[in-house]
């Protein structure tokens, strides 16, 4: 049987994958006098008298949403709430197996931006955090950056930094094989929506300089600047820093890094040959990757990575979301910061020593038990040192 | 240690109440493949072909919300979202523990109509049903009535119908008791809010033709229509069948039924004095009722119940919302309807025996396991039999 129908079975079998369970008994009257009435008036009260005191008394503290709208579902598009369920679910199990946090789905009904933020804002009574997924880009980043303004509990997008944490994690530890200088590194990151655009961000504020996204259209550059959205303007004001023009072929010429968040087999062999000596290539897209790895090493790169677990150097979001949202509830930091999440892709990348590290193995496995409290405690860490927790 | 203190103490030590944990395992790559990705998306694609499959493939079929914007919370008032929370989570184990029913809490952070309305529906593809919770009166009719009409899923404010269904079950015992005909009983209900009114509606409904419906103003009747809010309006049209005009006290006179969901120690003694004999007196005001139950007694009542569990004759919600619901959601009814109400008042009735009933037990345990199966199948049989399921 395949995967797909054996995930088919599995969901039905269970009637989904979560369930709301209580933390305490209530098998006679005097369970329920303390659960319920009477006796739930008291923590009602001490939290009236201050609003703090709900991190005390109740499940928010380790309580996240994962919300979504349903307009870019893994590889499937926009296929609405109701179709986007089964991800969500997923996700929140992750969030609960991987790191013991609680995470409900939200799935919403409706792709309105504005309608999308008022409405995360005012379910964020109940929740620690609140855990964006698979909503389109460039909304996603409008989401994202008002939602981090408005609330005063962490707000996370993973399918832009999740992803450009771990791939960062991949960098770090491909270059420290390498035992090159990554600031030195020329990367090309081809597809420049959610995740391509964070990807740039977090590797220029890593020190890389010389970084080229690339989208359908081609290399983005400032003389274009006029056709773009706003996500595309800004990412070609940060990167490009010769503002060259051309296509993806164009940009691989002398280029040490290839990321693939885009399509299946867009990277052919010619391009990768055209890449300097020692070249690292992350071919992410899924299920197929931009290039097969077999394709890859056979062209000329020295590591590769996929989204896959069949192939070796699996960058999967899983090593980073579960610790990361650990540490900021455990910290009860207020927000999610740029150096939180630099942090936990070094913390990521530091559970593989130098003697460790290999080709095949520039990254820990998904299982690794020690990544989640090591993201877990480096986030914290910056949450305490920030002065941002309560 | 009082109750008050216990349940503070069980509060912080447990933080909160509610967890959400997985059906399934995630071990190793295989099951995170069924799980999520890519497995997950086979789900994902057969309810985007036909929504109508969440129901098979997710946990939507037995996930309701508690939802409130904490207006109205116990007898604590307006105390906001995040103090509503405790009592919210409260609720949500009761449905698990009680009927399996999976239920999360939502604490909105607005109290306008429209936008609870709006927001509840936003929430709707990920949930099987809306239990609407401690929101005040006269906004909670206007809301339920809302979203019963422009949602496809269950849809039931507990404070109106809950304790509605329980005291209707208790009057039916307490007839069958008496060996009189309910239908012929002169009603006080004295309270005109959210229970009040439903209470009223489905005596009536019952066949009870003879309601007096009071007030802090006194008797509603229609000469004082033109000072009423809809809620009293639409009452004083349906009730009060001799136009009957006066307090609390000139209602009582020649009674048969006090039903008390308004404050304590409203009730007086010689108050009790001028109803008939065999007076029947529930007296729900929590922690304090209308009249404490030696009171009642000494007046002259024959039956007293009140909504404590440290007297006979225990008027809990318990009773009805857990059975309710899973009946519900077992026959995937696209509603909860007047039958259905009336038929779990009737469940509950009929779990005690001719034989069972005395004057200090008319109403089953709260721990009576009968109750849930009992209430669910009524309930299912009449979702079945009135075509409003999937």
């Amino acid at each position: 049987m395949s995967v797909f129908d054996e995930s088919l079975k599995l969901h039905e079998k269970n009637k989904g994958k979560i369930e709301v369970i209580s933390k305490v008994k209530v098998e006679n009257m005097e369970d329920l006098s303390l659960a319920y009435s009477p006796g739930v008036a008291e923590p009602c009260k001490r939290i009236a008298e201050n609003k703090e005191n709900v991190y005390k008394y109740t499940s928010k503290g380790n309580m996240i949403a994962v919300v979504t709208d349903g307009s870019a579902v893994l590889g499937l598009g926009n296929i609405g709430p109701e179709a986007a369920l089964p991800v969500m679910e997923g996700k929140a199990i992750l969030f609960k197996e991987f790191a013991g946090v609680d995470a409900f789905p939200i799935c919403l009904d409706t792709q309105d931006t504005e309608e999308i933020i008022r409405t995360v804002k005012l379910l964020a009574p109940g929740l620690g955090g609140i855990n964006l997924e698979d909503i389109s880009a460039p909304r996603c980043i409008e989401i994202e950056s008002r939602l981090k303004k408005e609330l005063d509990i962490p707000v996370f997008h993973d399918d832009q930094h999740g992803t450009a944490i771990v791939v960062t994690a991949g960098l770090i530890n491909a270059y420290r094989f390498l035992g090159k200088n990554l600031k030195d590194a020329r990367v090309v990151v081809n597809g420049a929506g959610a995740a391509g655009s964070s990807i740039c961000k977090m590797i220029k504020e890593l020190g890389v300089s010389d970084i080229i996204a690339v989208d359908k259209t081609g290399i983005l550059n400032r003389d274009d600047i006029k056709d773009y959205n706003e996500l595309h303007k800004e990412l070609a004001e940060i990167t490009n820093i010769n503002n060259k023009k051309g296509t993806l072929s164009d940009a691989l010429e002398g280029s040490d890094i290839f990321i693939g968040v885009s399509a299946g087999n867009i990277l052919k062999k010619d391009m990768v040959k055209k890449m300097n000596k020692d070249a690292v290539i992350f071919a992410m897209a899924n299920p197929v990757p931009e290039i097969m790895p077999e394709d890859a090493l056979e062209a000329g790169a020295v590591i590769v990575g996929t989204g896959r677990s069949d192939y070796p150097n699996q960058i999967n979001n899983v090593l980073a979301f579960p610790g990361l949202f650990k540490g900021a509830l455990e910290a009860k930091s207020k927000k999610i910061t740029e150096d939180m999440k630099i942090e936990a892709a070094k913390a990521i990348a530091y559970i593989l020593n130098d003697d460790d590290l290999k080709k095949d193995y520039i990254i820990p496995d998904v299982f690794d038990k020690r990544v989640v409290e090591s993201v877990a405690e480096a986030v914290k860490k910056v949450a305490v040192s920030s002065g941002i927790c309560r």
